[in-house]
């Protein structure tokens, strides 16, 4: 591989960069990033690579560009680029929902230009450039997603690429992807944020100081609840069809939970928490999660 | 202290059998079990203290009696030991609600015997003794009930046990000690369980396999819904009124998070989700959580 270009370099951006310099996986990476904050810390961090000012030089020096920005980030990025993309690119990126960010991609990038989108499950509710970490990416799975009009010549490429990251890999279309990601990942997101606000509204109310009696349930919360607001509220726009049909299902269960609980329905709710049980061995099963009690936390 | 004689032993009483006896806090410990696979655990594992078959003269031989039982059982076993309390006798449990528990206790416990209810914050998704730590209450916070007719000297008593197995202890009536962890223990088991019933039911109109990609949310949300399903049938049904409420507040954001969702209102959006982000670094504060991103669990 000849080089390649980051855009964006906080906890995903600056993680690849860690691995694509520790395992060499090009000539030059060529990082850009818009925010002064986060540049003084790659120049404080000593994070390799060559950090460029001009967008447009580094992207007709290299072969593979790396979208890790905001998705509220692409249009305006693409428009910048546009000019010096080559039928030879491979663009790509990192954001959690694709299929509308796909359109906005190819309403306005450069015709002949292929854009196939990654998604690496992966990440932390902390940001920066300073959270990356070499091995964010190793064991953990990677979706690349695969169009009716993909390259497969460059899809494979691509794969290849996540593959020497660490990742394991797995392709499907823009849409299932969406379906999916909205209910495994977007809605625990939404949820999460949705309690800790219940909460504070509560407090407000009640002026009762909760946050000391949180470690039985809602500390947990609030570390996903902890996570980027712009990434976030990218996501929840992007998904916004599928996110808003994963709220519906989510709120018909919580009215039958309440019916159930109402009517002190002992079956039905015996039920539903047993079977619910069984999902976290699956995970554990799965290797997804470590199989220790409270996240190992107390150890 | 004389002795003592726990009552239910799954994760916290083993847990207190094992602290109480490091600690030597009394002359001897008796141990009830009523399940037999319990029983041969606790054989196994030569757990300390002494199992006894009679439940009745433990009783008699102990000073402080513990139920570490689902609150389902406490009627049965007051109903049991009624006969061999007496006033010199202290009761307590450490059951998650109290309002309605206390009013069961009150309608059969035997007249002029005291029973203080304490509910140590502190748990785990696992059960059974095999899953008991000796430090499992350390730096914990315990709350012990203290309503108008409360003997000031049996919780003085109890305050100081609690501090002597390890825990913080703060003092409060049961209408609020229900209240409070109707929002940060209750809800937010009861959002994790029905998270992943919602994750199922998809699962099963779309024939996706999702749980392979839960590690963007899901998976934290399946140990929490891992927990023990009698308890938290107990709980829901015990503290039902504080519970009902706490969902329909949860409801009524959910809809505005929609509404925002719908409209892409972007100011209502990061406005939410970056004051959720506050109360994280409030909790990391208080030293309820360790400051790891992810738990600490790539560690």
């Amino acid at each position: 591989m000849k080089n390649i270009l980051i855009i964006g370099c906080g906890l995903l951006g600056s993680s690849l960069l860690r691995k694509i310099s520790k395992k060499k996986l090009c000539k030059k990476v060529f990082i850009y990033e818009k925010s002064k904050k986060n540049i003084l810390k790659i120049k404080k961090l000593r994070l390799p690579g060559i950090l460029v000012k001009k967008l447009e030089d580094a992207v007709s020096k290299s072969e593979l560009i790396i979208l890790c920005t905001p998705m509220s980030e692409y249009k305006k990025i693409i428009l910048r680029i546009n000019k010096y993309i080559t039928s030879k690119h491979i663009i790509t990126d990192v954001g959690s929902s694709k299929l509308n960010s796909l359109k906005i991609i190819k309403k306005n990038l450069k015709n002949k230009t292929e854009w196939i989108p990654s998604h690496p499950i992966t990440g932390s509710e902390v940001s920066g450039p300073e959270n990356g970490k070499v091995d964010l990416f190793d064991n953990k799975w990677c979706v690349l997603i695969k169009e009716k009009k993909t390259n497969l010549k460059h899809l494979k490429y691509l794969n290849l690429f996540w593959k020497k990251i660490g990742s394991k890999t797995v392709i499907m279309n823009s849409k299932k992807h969406d379906e999916i990601f909205s209910i495994t990942s977007h809605l625990p997101h939404l949820v999460a944020y949705n309690l800790v606000k219940s909460a504070q509204d509560f407090e407000k109310i009640q002026k009762y100081n909760l946050l000391k009696y949180s470690a039985g349930g809602l500390r947990d919360f609030s570390r996903i609840a902890a996570s980027n607001e712009i990434m976030w509220r990218d996501i929840f726009f992007d998904n916004k069809k599928n996110i808003l049909k994963a709220i519906n299902l989510f709120i018909k269960n919580l009215e039958v939970f309440k019916k159930d609980i109402n009517s002190k329905n002992s079956k039905s709710i015996l039920r539903k928490l047993s079977q619910t049980k069984k999902v976290r061995s699956k995970i554990i099963r799965l290797k997804l999660d470590i199989n220790k009690p409270n996240f190992g936390r107390d150890i």
